[in-house]
């Protein structure tokens, strides 16, 4: 016989009661949860970084498809990928979670769990947020915030005509993943484990906080994104706001064995995933080709590779070429809402 | 003909730029809206007050009561009430926006248009956000940061038996029109002037900024809260965290015109609106009854009133009595999600 609560007979103040339970402070935090607001110390000579993302049912995830402790953790991969790609230190979050009454108490402690244990990993501390009853779908709205020195922050501005475009992981394997899922089928060569490794970057991404941190403070980079709309539309965004353009080599992207497994044929439009799909959270970087070395002994001792995939051009606009050096227009042009 | 376009040909993309184009810099924002994250600098001796609301429809707004325009200014405006029950100084903001198909761009504009106003009021830059599809209504994120020096935030935690209790403005006109409206009509005796008076408080309210900030820069305030879910039940949280009680004299409790307007029977129930309902955005503080003199002052300054409504005990529990010493319990014990 269970004898845990509803959520009904929790309250919501019931709820904040039982998150905050399970969490640690941590640096910087001088009031957590339970105030009208927190109240957190920067490290001295520090600027402040912040970016809030939103994740709603049936929009940026399914039940169905993403049990709660991982989508917990990915409602927080996608924050702290953004203070990696600006090189900074992820520190605080704050999570707001509209439910509807149809989820459970332990779906949310899972979800809970799910995220703290990825806030664990980034040394990150959540120290408040919002909860509401949702009448359609659970929403869930996550702020973070991290801080660098300011000399150090990378922006996608800094990117300079004859850089190396580099990426870091096997783009296009959460955009496979997904492709799968809504299909209701993967690719019939894939064996069990291979649709592990696939399903788990879509479902439990890595956000590249170390590497982005690494590559900020050793002052290697130039322009850095996450790579979370596709790897074309990403570097695209680092190109308009250089006020450059760029040329892609496909067959210099590094795709994952799983992910080539799926593509026997070798046929062009194995790169329409890699290149278009989303929500990998790698990052796309550009440097001077003299750090090359530099950047491959970097990114080793984070425990991950990147490869450089191109080059940036002076010419606007951003070009994916083939082996044969002809053009490749991928169908998909990367994910835009409203559209 | 209109040559407006729309949200589908706009995108997501085109929907940022024409939020952003709308938007100035302001106090310490290095980098704003368009990179992974945004970056801030603190004043110099500074920490750092956070704070974030969600804001669904049919659960916090109904679009048919609520123009885009009131509707972006109350988004922030809860926020920034936060800050100012911390006694800090507002600075930055976030908005996620979760867009359905229904919603146009002119709604959008004109919630922007109010956003960015009541922003502009309280010195308050937009610095970042989120934009996405939603399928069942607007969902809106705000997160708000602010600043004060560490000795000067006033936090809920530090009541102390004797001090008064006090509260701004007239508690009770926001869950008067609430109950109104869900009604479908005011109460007979109300002229059209003092609907709209209501309706105003309800849809429009104004965040106590410098009120907070001036009571806590100068000293004279020993905890606070904003009003956000009934006088009873926030003041109920002060005493919780501060580990004291409180008795409010009901006919201390400031009135509008138009609330008494609505009760002419002079009824005790009068109060449970006062007391149990939310949304006022008033701040609810406790001081030392030797500031007394000051405090009045410090609120002239701001334009505002404010009115000591009773005593902090050391017996836990919050009670409110009537004119003779009775007490009286409200039937609605402020707002709760999920019960």
């Amino acid at each position: 016989m269970s004898i845990e609560p509803k959520l009904s007979e929790l309250g919501e103040f019931g709820l904040i009661s039982r998150i905050s339970s399970h969490v640690e402070n941590a640096v910087g935090v001088v009031t957590g949860i339970g105030d009208d607001a927190a109240v957190t110390a920067l490290s001295p000579g520090m600027q402040l970084l912040t970016s809030t993302d939103m994740l709603l049912e049936e929009v940026h995830f399914r039940c169905s498809w993403h049990d709660p402790y991982r989508l917990g953790r990915k409602s927080l991969a996608a924050s702290v990928s953004d203070i990696a790609a600006m090189g900074g230190i992820p520190r605080w979050a704050l999570l707001s979670l509209a439910v509807p009454p149809t989820v459970s108490l332990e779906f949310l402690d899972a979800f809970t769990r799910g995220f703290l244990a990825l806030a664990a990993e980034h040394g990150v501390a959540l120290i408040g947020g919002d909860t509401c009853s949702s009448r359609h779908g659970l929403a869930i709205s996550v702020t973070i915030m991290g801080e660098q020195e300011p000399g150090l922050i990378v922006r996608r501005s800094g990117a300079r005509p004859g850089d190396d475009i580099w990426v870091t992981g096997t783009p296009g394997d959460a955009a496979l993943a997904l492709a799968s899922l809504e299909k209701g089928a993967f690719p019939s060569p894939l064996a069990e484990e291979e649709r592990e490794y696939l399903t788990s970057r879509l479902l439990d991404p890595t956000p590249r906080a170390a590497a982005g941190r690494a590559l900020a403070e050793a002052g290697l980079v130039s322009a850095m994104i996450d790579v979370s709309d596709g790897l074309l539309a990403d570097f695209g965004h680092i190109a308009e706001q250089s006020a450059v353009g760029g040329t892609i080599r496909l067959d210099a992207v590094p795709l994952s064995p799983a992910f080539c497994a799926a593509f026997p044929s070798h046929s062009p439009s194995r790169y329409d995933l890699a290149l278009a799909g989303g929500e990998d959270y790698e990052l796309v970087f550009t440097a001077p080709v003299a750090n090359r070395g530099k950047i491959v002994q970097a990114m080793k001792k984070c425990g991950i590779d990147a490869a450089p995939v191109g080059i940036v051009t002076t010419l606007p606009g951003v070009t994916a070429v083939l082996a044969d050096g002809s053009s490749h227009a991928p169908q998909n042009k990367g994910f835009n809402h409203f559209t």
